[in-house]
């Protein structure tokens, strides 16, 4: 019989977690670096040297607990997040964490000990709630952030990160951050409504889409909505409608992967009898598909000139920010999609439509991610929910996969 | 040859009028009530007395001089208003009062007086733009509003109508208040471009079209951008962008005197990457016919109830205000006619697609309105422009009007 984690002590650590930072609706505020994220670290830590883990803090506040292997070879890591939006839930990185920690109990339980050693990560401001951008800490790790400008990103009060990150003594040492391991694996709710959709209650994950933020400005001619007729008038909304519809429309015909949102908009002067002279929007297009995704801004820019062209409007297209599609190293996802089968777990190959942790680390070492249901969707929210059942069905697809990676069994 | 006003002194005077509260990119801020509009009050009142008019003010401010017919009849009240928006023109309001006091003066040179007396009549605070509502002195002084209403109206400030009149001096009696004539003529500027496109320097008014105003709320589900399919979607936006354009397409269709506009609108949560789950926008609709003004919002639910029924969306519409339509005086319209008629001037009927004193007026007497153009349409701001030519070819249909609804010549 393969080996199983313990599903009521994973079980009583997340609500144990829960109650860091909990709200009375249920959910859990534990902002990055606020004093209910050092508590859950301090917690993090405690259960950590308490599974016989060496843990260390990078100059990022990025922990690591390592359990050596019989190779002293680049490690298998496991990872996510314990910081949350405001009012977020509770499974949301929090599950990856402690799946992770699960999975080295399990092995301890029994006594084994893994080819590869084992790191249990947990990463600083993967929300970007507070400080922006998101994945702050694992894109500072490899490298794709300086650390002088993690070092100096701010929140809403005018407050650094780095002075925040030694306020809450985890501010560590550049020597300690996570090496380039040998494989990076990554429990997480799926934040979407596609396994609920098709009933299954285990994603396989291939990748993370690429995203491109766009932001479109139309101007017309602010007039009376009274004296001034139909035919002479150049209304920055109706355009910008027409193209909010017709991105909605060309999604859809592309194919079931592809997504866009318009999901800001404002208009001036956004008043009741006064014509829009101007929209502004934003457009966010995904796809797993880099020239797809670059198709569909190419197309949105054809929708947006087709819609102003000889109508006395005129139009802007800004493409601001793309993240590249990442997609996960396929001997990962076949040591995730062989643990699901040997679970018995029906489940789905799914990109992931958000950004995690893994995307930083894939650019580093081969990743992949494995997902369970949220219910409703819902994420970020106090209503976000993941069954028990769901839960351990997860963890133990992880613990799988990462003894497939890390080598078990005389190895 | 009939009577010409005298050119020069209208142009003199709405030129000395526009110095009162100019602004350095030659508009004026002559706000209802604040020392600006005192100080144009004033400059009027010498005005009227100089040219031997009794002067009077009611109880809201609103200031009447009368000059006696042959017969003590009710008079024929030629007016507008002095107040303008926050760096609004030289033109919008001005233009009537100064047109109708160039009409006494006109008589007084040529030494005629006509058969019903005349009055002149300075309305306050029509634009509403301190104050709300619009047309507060006109409406106030007719019984639309009630007393205690229009003193109770306070400004952004918190200070109230009844203060600040009494505080400017220009706080009269009841007695004082312009009673029900024989006729009311409105000389203004068009605030639209129907004038200009025609080719036509002058609009011979029919009325003053319905207003409904609307607002509508789509509720739909936020979700994330990414990870939701989109055939998982309950987007307010998408739905909300195919109403706005269907309403432009609707109101097209029905015929060119329609307008509508969809001038505010808000998303909720208004983030870039969630879907929005809720969009609430107005609609300003206008007709001259109040059924096909009726029909038109019948058909506007219509449109919101199809784009969203079966979707997962929900949506009200709240129709929270209406203006009817105000078909003006079949004689005082054809007085209008036959003064541009006579005086050579290319004319266009044409109905106000904005609410003016004359809308109040003519709820207790005849009344009608004359246009003249206004440069690309503009108005409330500080390009505003009607060339002194059309200026003078408006006050002359003015004259003409009133002339013939006063009755001179033996009468």
């Amino acid at each position: 019989m393969p080996l199983r984690v313990n599903a009521e002590r994973l079980l009583a650590r997340l609500e144990e977690m829960a109650r860091v930072g909990a709200t009375p609706a249920g959910g859990v505020s534990r902002v990055t670096l606020t004093d209910e994220d050092r508590a859950g670290r301090d917690l993090l830590r405690a259960w950590l040297e308490a599974a016989g883990l060496a843990v260390r803090v990078d100059d990022f506040g990025n922990m690591v607990g390592r359990r050596p292997g019989r190779e002293d070879a680049p490690p298998v890591q496991l990872g996510s997040h314990l910081d949350s939006v405001p009012r977020g839930g509770r499974f949301d990185g929090a599950l990856g964490v402690l799946a992770a920690l699960e999975v080295v109990e399990t092995l301890n339980d029994a006594g084994l000990t893994t080819r590869l050693p084992l790191e249990v990560i947990n990463f600083t401001d993967e929300e970007g709630a507070r400080f922006e951008p998101a994945m702050l800490g694992s894109g500072a790790a490899i490298g794709h952030f300086s650390r002088d400008y993690a070092y100096g990103r701010t929140d809403a009060g005018g407050l650094r990160f780095a002075d925040e990150l030694r306020r809450i003594g985890y501010l560590g040492s550049e020597a300690d951050r996570p090496r380039p391991g040998s494989a990076y694996l990554e429990l997480h709710i799926e934040q979407g409504p596609a396994l609920e959709a098709a009933g299954l209650p285990v994603g396989v994950v291939e990748g993370i889409v690429g995203i491109s933020w766009l932001e479109v400005t139309v101007v017309g001619q602010s007039d009376h909505a009274g004296p001034t007729p139909m035919g002479l008038r150049h209304d920055a909304l109706v355009a910008a409608a027409r193209v909010v519809d017709r991105i909605d429309r060309l999604v859809r015909a592309v194919d079931e992967r592809a997504v866009g949102t318009v999901g800001r908009i404002r208009i001036e002067p956004d008043v009741i009898n006064i014509i829009p002279g101007r929209a502004i929007f934003s457009v966010d297009l995904r796809h797993p598909d880099l020239a797809t995704l670059d198709a569909l801004v190419t197309h949105l820019e054809a929708i947006v000139g087709s819609e102003t062209v000889g109508s006395g409007l005129q139009a802007t297209v800004d493409r601001f920010w793309t993240s590249e599609p990442t997609a996960f190293a396929p001997e990962v996802v076949a040591a995730v999609q062989a643990a699901a089968d040997e679970l018995g777990a029906p489940s789905l190959r799914l990109w992931s439509g958000a950004g995690h942790d893994a995307k930083y680390m894939a650019e580093v070492c081969p990743a992949g991610m494995i997902f369970v249901r949220s219910r409703g969707g819902l994420s970020h929210c106090e209503q976000e929910y993941t069954t028990p059942e769901e839960v351990v069905a997860g963890a133990n697809v992880l613990l799988g996969a990462a003894l497939r990676l890390a080598g078990l069994a005389g190895g």
